[in-house]
């Protein structure tokens, strides 16, 4: 404890620059990624060239005031200093010089952000030591007509075309066709033109001091952390805007100083697949950048493993060395000159969905890593990919892209297209597979969805109408494809002045985004394939890594994972994915069948209970079978059925024609049912009559819902099934609500088990989805047995965001605009895809802290669009629900997340109790 | 403290039955108001006949579980043996009967809630005793023949008519007018028919035994608290369900005794005037229904002076003895049996608000209360009445109602009636007077309104758009006259077959929803013409009341109170009526001219951020107009203007010709117009793109009010005046967006400043108005200067509620439907009048909680609807705020009741000390 009055304040001086030797992995905020990666393979013995590394933190000072923080300039000299006495070289010396790479290196891996500057230090004088250095006059002129041309473009602005017009003139001039054969008089040309370009375009000179160039390089690396596309990669990767960026000063290899020289880039294992082998690509006499550009085609690195087997067997032992010092598959780049093997780069490695559960597996198996390393090494996400249908590989190659949208509902299909819902579903009658394309989708399209194989809109984002209801269908679906023309009238589509007409066929990816021209055929994937009995288990190593992992998985979490399926089909893979019952079924969906529609519509329309009553009657018998094949299909699991949710008017028919033939169907006035359609109408229907709010008002909708239910149920238990269903009443703001329609349903129940003498277990709760519900928890508990956070209409009323509008009209907007010189968006996240951990999330705890507090045995849990989304897995994992819901496919994503935050809950007590 | 296991529990016997001596005034919530006066005037020693109350706890028992509970009936008869004791008579004795009334009484004054039952304890024997007792025949028959009729209607529901016939009958056989005129045969004939009556009717017996008599009005007094006119007053009276009431048995007096007896009611001054003298009516050989039934007229109570003198003066005594220990206007029963006075009832009295204040004022005079009882004696409602036009009286009088409505903003308006808001525009501009009539009123009619002198709508209630845009108007409106049918095709309404064509003069009454026939001229109030300065304060005896008591109010509250003003018509009136300054000018309202709404829409329809500062640069003088004669008129007082906040579309062009008349008035294209519009619609406008959202959106609509606020602000402060603008951002949900828009709001405001060469100290804060916002008030207010909770939208975003759409389709039915057994329907309250203290109410106290942490200067207030109604008045002294902000004429309202709500947290503090 300190005493007020007895702690000197001692000015501390800060430091900004450090050695390699004097960082480590662990420091990668202050040093950025790559820079604490230089100084761990430091540490660690590896051949780095030496170097020192700029901190995040003097960025953010520069940020701030648009200046180095004070001192900054005199410790990069320091550090210089340090360099020039290991390397025995000299900064800007004529005989010997020092010559250094400047890159930039993020908290985060940011690839593309910055581009590298090599062969910093060069000018007229000491391009004249590098060639005695190198003994090699063409590469010393090379090497400087690189570095004039990347700082040129890079630090100084100039256009970088500029540049390879000056080379393709001299090219031509000396009548040669690459760059190598240019002869030194060519390269001193270019230089002297390089120069006077800049001279020209800038009004500067090129600045011939080598302080200077690395002040101006340093200074150019804080700028790009605030370019576009720097910006824009945050944005999309949601990293937060604050965090700054490292610089990397790092003494220069050569690769390119002949055919003993070369550079390369490798995986410790292949990141597609998995497998375990030494997985990299070599150039030889090339710098890093030729790599990159693609002008050369790098070759297998079987080829140094036959002209230089010494090096490539360093390079086999050190990716061994790296990935058994940091238990993941590395990312690395390396550099041979003259012979010797330096290492430039090791990062954790991207790979797709397969490669990391075969990786993870695998590296258990040999020991390297636990199962909970194991388990974090695995992006969530990833999972996703392995589950949904592709189209046939060979098909794709040969396909025709018409454009590119957002991928808002992964899997893939081919069908006609059509452009209106009533269309879809009359294709669809005929047999025909139809791909519903609409400039943006309504409630009123739903129908037409359902009928679809697929969903393509020309509007909206991710988490627009038809993205959510897609992703609840488990349809694919491209959204905001904005290259395509819908025109309504002509039913035809456009796009780069190609049109297609209804009734042609195309293919849409949903998990990639992307729209085909023509029919494809699909494959399932491999895990569903065998989930579904269609191939053994024992058939497809995949499926068994799988398998091992999720087992794994299953073993750490700690929260369980349900699915919102409205189905007996997808409940039946919900549950083969892992599905420990379903969170949200959403009984809305099966009134849009074609059969049942008018019953329900006759119902809405009806005049007085008892017509009311009657109407519903009809339907009871259509709804009964659908809770027999979700309870069924969830034998012995809790099956959460949400009574109606959506206004009614949603339902109703909308043009003259369909109001006709309703009134004609049931004898009624067209006008009147025109009338009772308008009355109907609401200016906010997502605030409006809607959830039990209807359920309270028309008691009979919800009591043939009940009625339904318990009726599926019991006849379930006399066959010696166990069905769990649990009512869920949507929309509850004030606990009388919840008391009335809670007594309706007991009182149905009772009533129907004692009338097939059978008894079901069974729960009533209530979503909670507007602020009052949370905020009232301790009240609404008292008579609910469970919760379920409905996040999305949650999200709606805390932000006071109506989805649909926000995301058509300012959402884009406000993912991009940047309030304040620190530059932070409005929102780093969608909050429709991403939870709000600071407002909804607020809430939510206050609900689950007050709920719990009022009744103990509450069983609460999410089944909002956030329930499959990583990060908002681990925050309700944190907050202390006893589940997620999301839709089937992503169960696994859900179960992974799950785990992840259980073993970083027991990390971080872990680490507290030994503070 | 009690340690555990320690303590003995004691089955504590209840007391379900009091004596008069027992109670005291202070046990109203036990005994029942009535009740607990009756003891309290038993112990100050008034005539007062004797008697006992069951309690309110009997009958919560009673609601709960159907049955007594157990023990009272014992007690009941235990203290009827008191009674019989007192008197010397016995309950059910034939010679010497004991008779009792049996009266309901609950907490709160209900009347009307149950009748009362006299005479209670006759039958054919004891009748005899009756006769015997009064030596009066007639008078015992007459007595016996009054209870079977109240017993038989109230208590075993029997029509009331029923009987009525049968006394018809009667009175045609003997061939009387009269009832007192039959004879004693035929007063036992209508007995016998009576009994029969019963028989038929209930197939019960009259019942005979007078304890059984008893025990029965007991329980009809317990039912008649769940009748339905009972649960439809505490409704509108917002008086909890659950209350329960207590029952009064007391022993009979007779005023029908001869014409030395006699009934009266009274009031101890006058309730209308609040003149101090004995105001009461008096009705000589009478019982106490007699009077209320209006069948005979009662007579001025100078009457008993002439004929009772002494009577009268210890009637006059009692009054002034009743005053003086209550310390406020009583309303009183009494009854004259032969000469001697009794005492049946006090309460304190209904009174206007002219009474209300005199009363008030005067009694602090006489010093019978202090200033603080003052203050809390008048209902602040009450202070509205006092300042709204009103039809001049004489009018009145001659005056044919077509309709009565719901009362949606005072005032009253005569004018020729038109249907749509184009024409009401329309006729305005030609000079007429207009009443616009609409079914419902939307956003589109708001110009309409604007023009007309009153609204008035068939549908909708107190809170529905016409309601709430009339009453932040200031113009009289009444909505929800249901038996009004508007044809808008014809350009006509219709109520019962009487038909009123476009252009016909009606009259509407805001105050009190009378719609009338023809015009009427209106008069000023009295206080509004002394504050407009067309009356000398001195020739207004009301307006000195007024002003005494106001500045009593005002030395007392602590809160601020702010006026909702858009005009400086309005904020002239408001400051004179006691704002402090404005809470809410709302700019919107201002774009609604005809000559700005062309304007704004070019502005609104512009193709990129140049046309739009082109087209907002066109409205820049015309707002700077309005901003200057607002803060003129509140000149050295904070003015918050609130900047654009409802969405785009709501200003637009509709109809294909309004879109071409725009079109080309601007040389745009009518196909993109409409197709510009088109785009703009939302789903869920409230949710939508709006507020802040479209400041950030839309930079230059905001930039060019702000100019107009400061260049206004700037030109008075040169002609010397002290302008304090205080700019407010609307809807704003996360910090980033109020980070944005006030740095917009400061750089325009600073730029206009150094134009201008002078300083104006402004502020820049924020509505509170969506949960996260709450929520993050701790991030909100580090750059906000100010919050001004939008508890309307607060309040629809807390629930999930569209205002319009719940009143329209279920508000109703929530403030009816009754969940439990308890009594208690959905909501006591309509959130959008009262406050929701729990759950708007919770967020408003974490907003403030966390603002106020984050920054100790925030100025804190209410801007919605619940500014100006008492109890949510109250909750916002309660939560701490600063000030709140209403209607013009509701402040008055708000200081009273801000003053109640000081007087009250201190006089709670005081007893908290002294315990």
């Amino acid at each position: 404890m300190t005493k007020a009055g007895t702690t000197k304040r001692v000015a501390v001086r800060r430091k900004y620059v450090y050695d390699f030797e004097e960082g480590s992995a662990s420091m990668g905020l202050l040093l950025g990624n790559k820079g604490a990666h230089l100084a761990e393979m430091t540490r660690l013995g590896l051949p780095v060239p030496p170097g020192f590394i700029i901190t995040t933190e003097a960025s953010r000072h520069y940020f701030k005031t648009g200046q180095f923080p004070p001192g900054l300039e005199r410790e990069i000299l320091q550090h210089l200093r340090v360099l020039e006495r290991k390397m025995g070289r000299k900064f800007g010396d004529k005989d010997n010089p020092l010559l250094v790479s400047v890159r930039s290196g993020a908290p985060v891996s940011m690839p593309g952000m910055m581009d590298t500057i090599l062969n910093l230090g060069l000018n007229d004088e000491t391009v004249k030591g590098l060639i005695k250095q190198s003994g090699d006059e063409r590469f010393a002129l090379d090497a400087y007509r690189r570095f004039i041309q990347m700082f040129g473009s890079i630090v100084m602005g100039v256009p970088r075309d500029k540049f390879e017009e000056i080379l393709r003139d001299v090219r031509r001039k000396y009548g040669v066709e690459h760059d190598p054969e240019i002869p030194p008089q060519g390269l001193k040309e270019v230089i002297q033109r390089y120069k006077k370009l800049i001279k020209q375009t800038t009004k500067r000179n090129f600045p011939a001091d080598p302080y200077e160039q690395l002040m101006m390089a340093v200074r150019a690396v804080f700028d790009s952390w605030n370019n576009e596309r720097a910006i824009a990669y945050r944005r999309i990767h949601g990293i937060r805007h604050d965090l700054g960026t490292g610089v990397n000063v790092q003494v220069m290899v050569f690769g390119n100083m002949g055919y003993d020289s070369g550079t390369g880039v490798g995986f410790t294992r292949d990141p597609a697949t998995g497998e375990k082998r030494l997985y990299a690509e070599y150039l030889p006499n090339a710098q890093g950048e030729d790599v990159v550009a693609g002008i050369r085609t790098p070759m297998d690195i079987a080829q140094l493993k036959a002209t230089m087997p010494e090096v490539y067997e360093q390079l086999e032992q050190m990716a061994q060395l790296l990935e058994r010092h940091y238990g993941d598959l590395q990312d690395f780049e390396f550099t041979v000159e003259k012979g010797k093997l330096y290492m430039l780069q090791t990062r954790g490695g991207k790979r797709t969905g397969m490669a990391a559960i075969r990786i993870a597996v695998d590296m258990v198996r040999e020991g390297l890593i636990d199962e909970e390393k194991a388990i974090m090494l695995v992006d969530p996400n990833l999972l996703e990919q392995l589950l949904h249908e592709q189209f046939d590989p060979k098909a794709l190659a040969q396909a025709e892209k018409l454009a590119e949208g957002i991928a808002a509902s992964p899997g893939a299909a081919s069908g006609r297209v059509v452009f209106t819902a009533d269309d879809a579903v009359e294709w669809a009658k005929n047999g025909e597979p139809v791909i519903l394309a609409r400039r943006m989708t309504s409630p009123d399209d739903v129908a037409g969805m359902h009928a679809a194989k697929g969903v393509l809109t020309s509007e909206g984002g991710r988490t627009s109408h038809a993205a959510v209801v897609a992703r609840g269908m488990g349809k694919p679906c491209v959204v905001g494809c904005r290259a395509i023309y819908i025109d309504y009238d002509r039913k035809q589509m456009s796009v780069n002045g190609r049109v297609i007409k209804e009734g042609e066929f195309i293919s849409i990816d949903g998990t990639y985004g992307n729209v085909y021209l023509g029919s494809m055929p699909t494959i399932d994937s491999e895990i569903i394939s065998v989930e579904r009995g269609k191939m053994r288990p024992e058939d497809s190593q995949l499926y068994q890594y799988y398998a091992t992992f999720m087992k794994w998985v299953d073993k750490y979490r700690k929260l369980g994972v349900r699915a919102n399926a409205d189905t007996p089909e997808d409940a039946e893979i919900a549950r083969k994915l892992g599905a420990e019952g379903i969170g949200l079924a959403r009984t809305e969906h099966m009134f849009f069948a074609e059969d049942r529609l008018p019953h329900f519509q006759r119902m809405i329309l009806a005049d007085n209970p008892k017509e009311r009553a009657e109407a519903a009657s009809k339907i009871l018998p259509m709804q009964r079978k659908d809770f027999y094949g979700l309870l069924k299909a969830m034998d012995g699991l809790p099956v959460i059925i949400r009574l109606l949710d959506p206004p009614l008017h949603e339902f109703l028919p909308h043009t003259d024609k369909e109001v006709k033939e309703l009134a004609e169907r049931f004898g009624m006035n067209p006008e009147e049912v025109k009338a009772k359609v308008e009355r109907l109408r609401e200016n906010n229907p997502m605030l409006g009559h809607r959830g039990c709010r209807l359920g309270i008002t028309f008691p009979e909708i919800y009591r043939m819902q009940v009625r339904a239910i318990f009726e599926a149920a019991c006849d379930l238990k006399k066959q010696g099934y166990n069905p769990k269903p649990e009512v869920m009443i949507p929309l509850v703001a004030h606990v009388n609500e919840l008391i009335i329609t809670r007594n309706d349903v007991v009182e149905v129940a009772e009533e129907v088990m004692k009338r097939k003498g059978v008894r079901v277990d069974y729960l009533v709760g209530t979503m909670i989805e507007v602020p009052r519900a949370a905020l009232t928890a301790n009240e609404i508990a008292t008579v609910a047995d469970f919760f379920s956070f409905g996040t999305n209409d949650l999200t709606q009323t805390v932000f006071g965001f109506s989805r649909d509008d926000v995301e058509a009209k300012f959402m884009a907007h406000y993912l991009e605009q940047i309030p304040g010189k620190d530059g932070t968006p409005i929102f780093l996240a969608n909050p429709f895809e991403v939870l709000d951990q600071v407002g909804v999330g607020e809430l939510i705890k206050i609900a689950v802290e007050r709920g719990r507090a009022a009744n103990a045995k509450l069983e609460i849990g999410i089944c909002g669009e956030h329930g499959g989304e990583p990060s908002s897995v681990m925050f309700c994992h944190d907050a202390g629900l006893d589940y997620v819901s999301c839709s089937p496919f992503r169960i696994p994503v859900a179960r992974l997340a799950a785990a992840q935050a259980a073993i970083r809950e027991k990390r971080s007590k872990g680490s507290g109790q030994k503070e």
